[in-house]
């Protein structure tokens, strides 16, 4: 992402007015570079990336500002899980058109997540696109060396700790598509609001990332798992628990110990509240 | 871009057979976290990003060999242009299916070039989009701290030299559009041959990375400006013009001193041979 002089071209032009702003680390050049500096400052740099396709991870019609601010914050959450600090993004924006009336909330939207976070814009491509839009971020956050928190280190007796709640996301959607949960709902403006907002704007738990980082033998957020919620589940030795939990109130996170890791080499079974087997079609969410 | 264990998904199943292998890096855990480590190890981490979206950056039956090679390389010539080494990329992949007789070659592609170039796989997304295929690509480089090479920073006096030939890939897209340079060339198979692959496989300039990085006051990649070409244009003191001369020899890069920086405000104008100004619609290709 680049904003260079005469003369400005469209896409000059809508980074300039859009995205500069957004690019308040001085390791973003004001975007008038091919690229971006990320100084570690001694830290090991953590990078993840996850893109938002529209129709699939968001619907035509939702407000600029949440698609903005939820292709920002599925990748936060990332960072979040592995105990990371934010340290900024690129922005990859495949778009049908410039069209002002969808890229100035958008901006706004992704420029207060930005601010909210401490994750500046470092730079980015627009690229025109005849099909679906779609947005790619690429986040980085710090860790100190060698204490990125991974997914596997689980160790029998840890605890299995989730944050916040699973599902809100899958009613939220379901909502915007009419379903059953709409009916059943009705006149509950509140819930569904609530609901809505869940699916369309996440709330990942960079708050907690310290504490994931301090006390977690391994983490993960759930989005590809337990539903589409960026809700973070993690191992915890039983003796840092209440140290964890403590951080969790601290940080405003609500956890919730949903289980115990056993050594078995078996694959998990899951059972209802009788105790019979539930077979389960799939247990992740895959795009192909 | 995660490889999970126990269900395979399409997804999982995809990531496994196609692009753990080219996860040769420690830090991408060997795709098996939600999230890469690069190690700065002392060195400024310098971030690019650039997609290509097919029917705009490239043809629908381009073989998906040169359309990773090409994803890849866009970024590796802008890593070059700003004097990086490579460190590493991310990856996102919007296909429209897990189709495997465009996957296979696809990675194969991909796999070779970032062996040759020293640039491995850290980690990506895969999803599924209804619209045209697009591969967003983020890639790290090193160098030394302070040491990137900006746009900005060149003095009078610089020459200004420009790397390899200019307006190849205009020419390749032209043939393969059947233009005017497909009858022009008519019979001449081997001409045609090699400026359609100048077209699908840009030549980033990466073996010219430390002569730019120890000569230049300012460099760029010149495919936003002089067309679709992945070169380097840079301006290079009188006194270091031999040394850096030299280097690119060294390196096997052809250079062409192409002008001269002037101290002056006002904007450039565009000569014919006979010194009548040329009046150009649009100086720079824009996706706007």
């Amino acid at each position: 992402m680049t904003d260079r002089k005469q003369p400005a071209s469209g896409e000059d032009a809508l980074i300039a007015r859009y995205f500069k702003p957004l690019a308040t680390d001085p390791g973003a050049f004001n975007l008038a570079d091919d690229a971006a500096v990320v100084k570690p400052s001694g830290d090991d740099i953590v990078v993840t990336t996850d893109a938002i396709v529209e129709g699939v991870h968001f619907l035509a019609d939702d407000p600029p500002d949440t698609v903005a601010r939820k292709a920002l914050r599925v990748n936060l959450s990332d960072l979040a899980a592995k105990g990371a600090t934010p340290a900024g993004f690129v922005l990859t924006l495949a778009l049908r058109a410039a069209d002002d009336a969808w890229l100035k909330p958008f901006a706004r939207g992704l420029g207060e997540d930005a601010g909210l976070f401490g994750c500046p814009l470092l730079g980015g491509d627009t690229v025109s696109t005849p099909g679906p839009q779609m947005i790619s971020i690429t986040a980085f956050g710090r860790v100190p060396p060698d204490k990125m928190v991974h997914r596997s280190g689980a160790k029998p007796g840890d605890r299995v700790v989730v944050t916040g709640t699973i599902g809100d996301a899958a009613l939220g959607l379901d909502i915007l598509r009419k379903g059953a949960v709409a009916a059943v709902l009705a006149d509950d403006v509140a819930a569904k609001e609530m609901l809505i907002g869940r699916y369309r704007v996440p709330q990942p738990r960079n708050a907690l990332a310290k504490a994931v980082r301090d006390h977690a033998h391994a983490a993960m957020d759930v989005s590809d798992g337990l539903g589409d919620d960026y809700e973070i589940l993690c191992a915890i030795p039983e003796d840092s628990f209440d140290a964890f939990a403590q951080g969790a109130g601290l940080a405003g996170v609500a956890v919730t110990s949903i289980g115990t890791v056993i050594a078995d080499t078996a694959a998990p079974r899951f059972l209802d509240v009788r105790g019979r087997e539930i077979v389960l079609s799939r247990l992740s969410y895959s795009h192909f």
